[in-house]
């Protein structure tokens, strides 16, 4: 098959068709495939069945001899802040637990930063005219919708394949109204790529307009590797410190792709003055989190190889899934300039770039075929994606056998719409 | 012993030598017990040790067949609201069950009402100039802190026996500036009380200055029983729809002193457009609560009737401490016109009034003689008792050997106290 742009139009008509017959044969399976959202399936939450019976009858003592039963412990204890320090890149005095959704704790960074202000700052945000954040594209659209929810001005930075265009991050965060920066720094959610040790150092000393500028560095697949390779990722706590900004970064992650989707561990990681802020908000809120679930994860997961061996038994579960929607892709897509995709090498997206102006397309032809996908656009701030051609595939949930289905399905409504654009221009 | 007030100097005197040599004596033992905060026992965090199995190997489906290790399900397990609905006195469809603890989602809601506004509202409430929260006193300092801590104003009100003064409530009220109202409707923290009828009934129909004016209806003790009567509360819910009022009240709960008080349940109920504007302000923040809690406690407490034999075993553990303190307080303080206490039917509080202007005395002494009580004050609006005269006691943390002992030591501590004040005066 050769490049759709080089197809005369009666050869563009035959394949039109071709594709069309394909097309209403696949309708005809009747499919109901998701690939919407980067949820672990649930052979991967078989992987830590055994956390169900956990910690188990008479075993509700910490380390210290805390009765993780009652009130209290607000920080996390000691134990599971020992043993995730090295996956935040912090001490463990430096490491806050929280409950089941790192984004519960970006949502209560924002609202401590709006209705209270942050160290280095000298009011809170929600007293200041206007505020807006960076926000590289593609990017997660929970990230952007949360700081659009509250009014906060959404602008984009397009990535480069190593992180943000760091030229016009210091270009806008010169700007006081420039309060703040999403980051998922490690195979971000959705390009996969990891942020050189350029850009981190760059944001690190760069100047900024705001002196209570943060970077949220929502450091979500820090484990969570698709091959042999493994990626550096500068630490920014200690970037920022080194370069005298060392209230700048706040670190999250969390367990919810490693243990248990809906019940894992959330965790805050940052300056000494971040932590006491964080906590001295943080006490208003609640008495404590749940520390059942933390000794239940220290019973589990034990020490840090336990963790790594843990997330091999992952890998082998999803990596087979990535293998097949780029074997699809490469099958179906790659005789044809206009679509391009990313071969990850770890997190839980695949970029699929398909014909400028055929995302929605694409998305609702996938759609009345029972797949649903992540709606175009998505990846962008306020669900616009200006060229409406970035599409995010996530292969996780899915059996191996529905997503060979899926991508293959997904490849030939991208081939559809972009035969329809062609004919129709 | 005759009353203090009756006393001659020379009396006054010989008593006061006979009570510092009791204190002396008793600061040798070197105790260290502490009556703080209203924590369960680790007796009563044993009823629920069966939990920390649950819910076991393979069991992570819930009735509807969700499986609830993984993301979703914001407003709850079916099962869990099913439950607790009739705790809660609202249909299932308007209970929303949350994380670990009740107070972060009062905090959440003062959140959202700051930064988005409330359903019948104009703006945020962050909008206004300035707003102000109605306190019950003696109330939960945790309630006043958070309102306090987003700048709210706090304006007392005193209660009654049978909830709060309902004209000074409805003077107030009128206020457009007024937005709020604590309480603590059935055994009210600290002093007991449950309102009654006519005062739920007023709640409901009050005009209010602030059209989205809210009642904080924290049901924090409804299953909380020490003997055998059982009060009646209206349902705020019902009333406040009948009187056309539907999104005043928004009601809270939790299991965190029925079956674990760190890792409980906690609820909202409230009208449709509450929920509605909840779930979907709690949308933004997080993917969902952890639900495998929530199927540990339906498995543990199975029905109503298994959550009413439950609570029963904490009222076997805990009314002998609170007949304790009534017995040592009668024993010492009766002949003493100047103290008063409260014999409470439920809850975890008893109240100490002693003598004016001797609060902060007492809570030092016992202190010194190391014996923690919840500072003086704590039970009003920015911690100033203008009396200084309400003291907090919370008996069930200790054993019931260490409230004999901690009971005996606050009443001698008040009496020394009283003593020292006459002779000053």
């Amino acid at each position: 098959m050769s490049s759709l742009a080089e197809l005369r139009p009666d050869a563009l008509a035959a394949l039109h068709g071709e594709l069309t017959r394909e097309y209403e044969a696949l309708k005809d399976r009747k499919l109901s495939l998701d690939m919407t959202r980067g949820k672990p399936a649930p052979e991967q939450l078989d992987l830590a069945e055994g956390m169900l019976a956990l910690p188990g009858n008479r075993d509700h003592l910490s380390e210290a001899g805390e009765d993780t039963r009652n009130y209290g412990g607000l920080q996390g204890l000691a134990e599971v802040r020992n043993l995730f320090a090295p996956v935040l890149g912090a001490p463990a005095a430096q490491v806050i637990v929280g409950n089941n959704s790192s984004l519960a704790l970006m949502h209560d960074v924002h609202v401590y930063a709006l209705l209270r202000g942050v160290p280095g700052g000298t009011k809170p945000w929600s007293k200041e005219e206007e505020i807006a954040i960076l926000c590289p594209v593609p990017g997660y659209d929970r990230h952007f919708a949360l700081s659009e929810s509250f009014g906060i001005k959404l602008i984009p930075v397009p990535l480069t394949g190593e992180g943000p265009d760091m030229d016009e991050v210091e270009r806008l965060a010169a700007d006081p109204k420039v309060k703040a920066i999403w980051c998922v720094p490690q195979y971000s959610n959705p390009s996969g790529e990891t942020y050189s040790d350029a850009v981190v150092e760059r944001l690190a000393r760069m100047k900024t307009g705001a002196p209570d500028f943060r970077i949220l560095w929502d450091n979500a697949y820090a484990l969570h590797h698709l091959g042999e390779t493994r990626p550096h990722l500068a630490n920014i706590l200690e970037a920022c410190a080194a370069a005298g900004n060392p209230d700048r970064p706040v670190v999250f992650a969390s367990t919810s792709k490693v243990t248990i989707a809906g019940a894992g561990l959330a965790f805050i990681a940052a300056s000494p003055a971040n932590v006491r802020w964080y906590l001295d908000n943080a006490s208003k809120r609640t008495i404590g989190p749940d520390k059942l679930n933390q000794l239940r994860h220290v019973r589990f997961l034990r020490d840090l190889d336990g963790i790594h061996a843990h997330m091999e038994k992952h890998r082998a579960l999803i990596a087979p899934k990535f293998a097949a929607v780029e074997e699809a892709f490469e099958r179906r897509l790659a005789s044809h300039s206009f679509a391009r995709w990313t071969k990850p090498a770890g997190g839980y997206f695949i970029i699929l770039d398909v014909m400028a102006g055929t995302g929605s397309r694409v998305v609702a032809l996938a759609k009345a075929a029972g797949l649903a996908l992540t709606p175009a656009g998505s990846t962008h701030p306020y669900g616009k994606d200006p060229e409406d051609r970035t599409l995010r595939i996530a292969p996780t949930y899915p059996s191996l056998a529905e997503v060979k289905l899926a991508a293959d399905a997904v490849a030939l409504c991208t081939l559809l719409a972009a035969c329809e654009k062609r004919m129709a221009g």
